[in-house]
């Protein structure tokens, strides 16, 4: 039963250290884990914060092998996952609220040190072990390697469109910038019934956007043409890009009352023209991964309107190369990596 | 009757070139007329757009003398105003929506060409006719001076506390600058029933605040320690400020989910780090006056609480000395001019 390596030693661990496992945890085996662009920041140590030794990972799939006596929500073999945290002060307004995203005691999945000292490792990985809180249940039409990226791409795009009332039939929504964010922002605009227009500066992407992804309308946002076209035609943007780039212009493609959320995080401080945002009252806002409310609530969704990542799945042994490609935005969208049927045999190779 | 002389040229126009008043129109007499800040900047020309000879003045107070034969919300003798701008196109999506004030094709009070060619002026003057949609009634306990900067300054701050749900009681407003929008603002936010934090860099507007106004608490923004203790504490921040500040710490006072929206207009392009809003879902909104339902729902409320401007009220003489103490921020905190006694005689004087 205990193949996975991770596993092995888990049980070990509680042969000989007398542990065991957690009165609300969750212990589950990984068989899928998404790589985000933020575990190449992490693992480069971009964000001047790595602890080394590092196991990056925040969008896992797996099944659940065991839970501590007093979880209620799962259960042996469930289809379970965790994504970009996996525990907070469980006590807070934010928490209260469900927005444990927010919680200054948020413990994120990996690189960070956890209320018992130790430091949390994440997906890339056989096992994790997790508060039931901050494990969500995959519905059994979403495929594990396809829901994996859900889980930290998914719900960063989903949790503000909800937040800040962008999924009413009928609206028009701009995504701007068409990579691991911002397919799945295009697929949830569509789920929840929006005109959609994709604005990314690469005219190549076109075909893409409309015929694959599903997209009502592009507009290249270098093209003074379209975008002249496209003013104050939307009610609001989901921009995912994480470069400085002129915010004016983006910002006239809203209507009145219009929205630009934020989900990338550029390097160097945005320019935003006060007369932008205040001539027709605009909103600038930002946004983080989401609350696990949110974050059930949007696989449920997704599982009912068919959306999942568009990915590629690789084997452990190709990670590396898989972060030198995602360097060049050379994926379509996501890497997953499958865990499940590859650690065991690169872990038996490396012997 | 028509001792006023705009009215009596009125008058006389419509007998001698066959006019009438507009089915739709309401004529009034102009009794009191605040004074903005942008005022000054529109007779010195620092819009660029000025077109001479201007009369200004867009908090317009007075009482009916006419109304058009379709005019049915009004009759003469009722207390009106009149605020920032006097027609819309009154069919688009934003009119339909009760926005006017972000209609394509609004008319401003002072200094646009009308639909008609004409250029409109504005309330330093002894009458004004508008479209009824454009006329607002003063409930009987609103005194027509202390009210009339309601129109511009009380629907500026009133409108955005309103749309972005910042009037809810018990909630944490600050109030960035405490001048004629902001003093307006701390009593719209405990008519509310919120915690009001007024937030200055002139420590000496502390008992001002707290004393007079009723402020809840005053923080210095150039103290790093007051600044500390503040740190995410407010839902929401009108910022009323105009001048280019350092908006990043402003943002840290703000909770989770917090907003900041801005009502002045600073000349540059504001600087906002990407992590300030991301981080923990942060709003940067922008907005202009507000609509017309809203102006007339904001003059309820504000009879309601007994809301109205602190004024210095002056007579007609006094404009020019008045514009230049304005441009040096001396006036607690609105200039009111006394049309209807002051207008005749200086006038008659000037013959």
């Amino acid at each position: 039963m205990w193949a996975n390596p991770m596993l092995v030693c888990y049980e070990l661990y509680k042969v000989v250290g007398g542990w065991s496992t957690g009165d609300d945890d969750v212990v589950i085996k990984i068989l899928y884990c998404g790589i985000c662009h933020s575990d190449l920041h992490s693992i480069k140590n971009e964000w001047k914060n790595a602890k080394y030794p590092m196991i990056p990972g925040h969008e896992i799939a797996g099944e659940v092998t065991e839970v501590g006596k007093n979880v209620t929500k799962f259960k042996t073999g469930d289809r379970v996952g965790v994504g970009c945290m996996v525990n907070s002060c469980q006590s807070c307004e934010s928490c209260n609220k469900g927005f444990e995203n927010h919680c200054p005691g948020i413990i994120p999945t990996y690189n960070t040190v956890d209320l018992d000292g130790t430091i949390t490792y994440g997906g890339y990985s056989g096992m994790v072990v997790v508060h039931e809180r901050f494990v969500v249940r995959f519905p059994d039409t979403i495929p594990l390697d396809k829901g994996a990226p859900l889980l930290c791409a998914g719900i960063t795009v989903y949790s503000p469109m909800k937040y800040h009332g962008l999924n009413v039939p009928g609206m028009h929504l701009g995504v701007l910038g068409l990579g691991g964010l911002g397919h799945v922002a295009v697929k949830f605009g569509k789920a929840f019934g929006m005109k959609v227009t994709v604005i990314s500066s690469s005219p190549g992407k076109k075909q893409e956007a409309l015929e694959r992804l599903g997209a009502d309308a592009f507009v290249v946002s270098k093209d003074a043409e379209e975008m002249k076209a496209a003013m104050s035609t939307m009610d609001g943007i989901i921009n995912t890009v994480s470069a400085n780039i002129a915010m004016a212009p983006l910002l006239g493609l809203l209507k009145p009352n219009g929205k630009m959320i934020m989900v990338g995080l550029p390097e160097k401080p945005m320019e935003i023209p006060p007369f932008a945002l205040v001539a027709t009252n605009k909103t600038l806002a930002g946004s983080c991964i989401g609350g696990m409310r949110d974050t059930q609530e949007m696989l449920d969704l997704a599982a009912k309107h068919d959306v999942t990542a568009d990915i590629e799945v690789i084997d452990v042994e190709y990670v590396n190369t898989a972060m030198e490609r995602l360097a060049k935005a050379d994926v379509r969208y996501r890497f997953v990596i499958d865990i499940g049927n590859t650690l065991d045999k690169a872990a038996a190779a490396a012997e």
